[in-house]
């Protein structure tokens, strides 16, 4: 008999294609010897809360009063929530058609777009229409309906950064397009130059490929960097001279952890520039509940917004949205709430500004601590953690290591990351799940381990790292990769 | 200068051919109607709570603190939650990692997982394993991920019943496959005729297509029939024979109206035939909390199990499902309480049972006013509502009308509905957007409304389709179409 729709040889091919090394092979041996009783410290996810991050008290009070009701009209009530999460939720109760139980429209609760809407003008000072957002279930989501609507076929072309968050490279793998490289500059703080995103565009050109986007990652995953206006302004020059959609996945927005370069949104530069940029450049850019001092990343809330993009295919992306119903509405309720926080006066204003910026202020001194112990390793060069939540250190490996890792059927950063699992149970990433130049190792780990438990878990990572040079290097002096 | 790769006419043509109806123009224009403040009785969607159907207590208590975990400290919380409330919260925070805020296994948690094997043991009397148990947003994202595992192109098809809920026919489309349509028989209450079958895939063989898989829907939807354990045999032995995998969508497992064919799984008739069809023939089966008496839609909790399944393809699709990271976990919280609800004895037994039953007697009962009602009505027959949520009645539009329809270019069941719309408020979904044989035209409407409004909604419906009839019968007798 001729092979069954999912017996493995007969399935769809992009889908077999696709990779995605966030939960891969380390994730699945890391999951393994937790079973097994060994303790893993899983940094390879942005997953803050699974790292010991308290969620904020206010949001949660919210949400709980949302999911019941019925509490509302408790006498007691009053004893254990204040009351300005009382009004909140009787606010958010009254943007559903009956609560949370209830789908709502595909793109999202229309009270909660304009919320959105309301940020994103502050933010940008340019007002912005709750038509164009549409409410996901956490920004990844967003990610592939668009590139599902731009790539028809293997022809079409996604400019993505490398290094680069594999989100991308298994979506455009998934939907059968083709992903175009362009490379981030490690030796320049990761930034971007533009000389090598024409370089990219060309090459891509020459094979036949219509490049058709252009995804950034600002600041970057993996790679920590926060893009200056300037440069966003070539980028922004370059997209519309070559007709390309930006994607602007701006999920670490909140997460910025230097003073020179504070958060700029593209969309607010665009804008800024004037016409015919400002009017014509096509733009979708993408934000979280996952990411900042949230880090609700169970609770799947997220939007994308859409600036230039004709209102005909608005309704071809609304149409599609529409066939899985609804984003889940309580990730809707806490995706308001970040862009609708309390505000001074409020009764749970000073709690949820204590309890964010000790978050953010730590998170500060995370990205410090962790760069500096990577930096004090044996052929380990690292990068300061401008933003997001991950550092992306550069691990010079010997040569004797990379032979023992080809003996061995593995990619070299590969069998580094396992290795380091096993001695110190520190779930990583290699960095050939995101990109890399050839001959050239890193890995990814997010800053996200408690700040009191940082610094036994980097001595933890330098013991094994400088015993594994150790033992690979032949003590003969070698040039950096 | 080109089509940017936003602009309509460049856009994946596969985005732009699904369509779905359910979410369509009917519901677009109620939705303009509703902002001018009409009332809208929205029947196009099965969404409970929208209709005012009042969420189960104990699952919401459990929720709500669970999202609140702070509470369970607080000395005051037994004055608003039950003690077996508290404790299940303190049961499913205790399967995480972090609470709700964290991502989960992209399966979702094991511990849940195991609550719904356990169900599914239970249920089918033959156990069910764990790890091929993933939870999903919703029931309708794991069928778009089956769908999009099997589908490799064009050539693939599915087949889907006609009438059929269009999630199965705009997922196909989305994702460039085939659709295979067999017909379902109204003169024999929507039962499947298995010559039928025969007949769809050799038209579909003649046509160079490979069909691939079958969908079943049951209990129906849009035509509510429950499935007899013969036909389900009768559909087994077809899927084995021509090597199709089975897609079980029994959503609406828990909604059944009528008592000579309880529900029966595909999976329970699959497993009592014994081999080899219960060895070799591919099934996956969805549930969700978004319907029985549950109706938590926009929770978007959902889960499917596979059965036959390769273990190398089980991790192809894990993989895929780890590239959105995790389902929403307050939505697979509502799964476990879903499959595993208080047990007698335990303190919110009674008023579960209590509310649970309610819906469900009372959805009985709304179920045979609405049959009766429509078959009350000039020229519409309507097969009783069995099971789910929907009544499908065919309405005999008189020539006159079918050609006024085409004069306004529009299909004549969906000026019916929009006049009916225009009419009285009621919101349904034509019915040639499930499909349904040349000639015949039907609308689709939830039983959803209120019972104590439904004799009004059942009136205003009569009158105005009795005027619409005097209006365009030619009052010369017509045989049924």
């Amino acid at each position: 008999m001729s092979p069954k729709a999912l017996d493995y040889e007969s399935l769809n091919e992009n889908v077999k294609k696709a990779q995605y090394a966030v939960r891969g092979e380390l994730y699945l041996r890391a999951s393994e010897l937790q079973k097994e009783g060994k303790k893993i410290i899983f940094t390879n996810v942005g997953n803050p809360h699974a790292l010991g991050q308290k969620p904020l008290t206010f949001p949660r009070q919210v949400v709980a009063l949302c999911q019941a009701p019925f509490l509302l009209d408790d006498p007691n009530v009053g004893l254990i929530f204040p009351a300005d999460a009382i009004a909140r939720a009787k606010y958010y109760l009254s943007l559903t058609t009956g609560g949370l139980g209830a789908y709502s429209d595909s793109r999202g609760l229309p009270g909660i777009r304009k919320e959105v809407a309301e940020f994103i003008g502050r933010r940008d000072g340019y007002p912005s229409d709750p038509e164009l957002i549409f409410l996901t279930d956490g920004a990844s989501k967003g990610v592939m309906q668009i590139l599902n609507t731009i790539i028809r076929g293997d022809r079409d072309g996604i400019l993505v950064p490398v290094p680069q968050y594999p989100l991308y490279s298994a979506t455009i793998s998934l939907f059968g397009g083709s992903l175009v490289p362009y490379y981030l500059e490690e030796t320049a703080n990761w930034g971007l130059d533009i000389n090598n995103l024409r370089e990219s565009v060309a090459n891509a050109r020459f094979k036949g490929i219509t490049v058709r986007a252009m995804v950034i990652i600002n600041p970057g995953n993996p790679t920590g960097q926060c893009l200056s206006e300037a440069n966003l302004k070539e980028i922004l020059r370059f997209c519309y001279k070559e007709n390309l959609v930006l994607l602007g996945d701006e999920v670490y927005q909140q997460n910025i952890y230097q003073d020179e370069r504070p958060f700029m949104s593209a969309r607010k530069v665009m804008l800024d520039m004037g016409p015919p940029i400002s009017k014509e450049l096509q733009l979708v850019s993408f934000h979280t509940v996952s990411k900042g001092y949230w880090g609700e990343c169970g609770q799947r809330g997220g939007y994308f917004e859409m600036t230039n993009i004709p209102l005909q295919t608005v309704e071809e992306i609304y149409k599609v949205e529409s066939i899985s119903l609804s984003p889940n509405v309580p990730g809707q309720i806490f995706l308001g709430l970040m862009v609708n926080p309390p505000k001074p006066g409020d009764i749970s204003y000073d709690q949820f500004v204590r309890e964010s910026k000790g978050i953010l202020e730590s998170l500060r001194r995370r990205a410090q601590i962790m760069t500096d112990g990577f930096n004090s390793c044996r052929n380990v060069v690292c990068n300061f953690t401008e933003g997001a939540m991950y550092s992306f250190p550069q691990i010079r490996l010997p040569p004797k290591a990379i032979e023992a890792a080809k003996r061995a059927g593995k990619v070299p950063d590969v069998l580094y990351c396992l290795k380091l699992l096993e001695a110190t149970g520190i779930s990583t990433v290699p960095g050939s799940g995101f990109g890399q130049k050839e001959g050239v190792f890193h890995l990814r780990t997010t800053i996200l381990p408690a700040e009191e438990e940082m610094p036994a878990i980097m001595a933890s990572f330098k013991k094994f790292n400088d015993e594994f040079m150790e033992q690979y290097e032949d003590h003969r002096g070698y040039s950096r990769m």
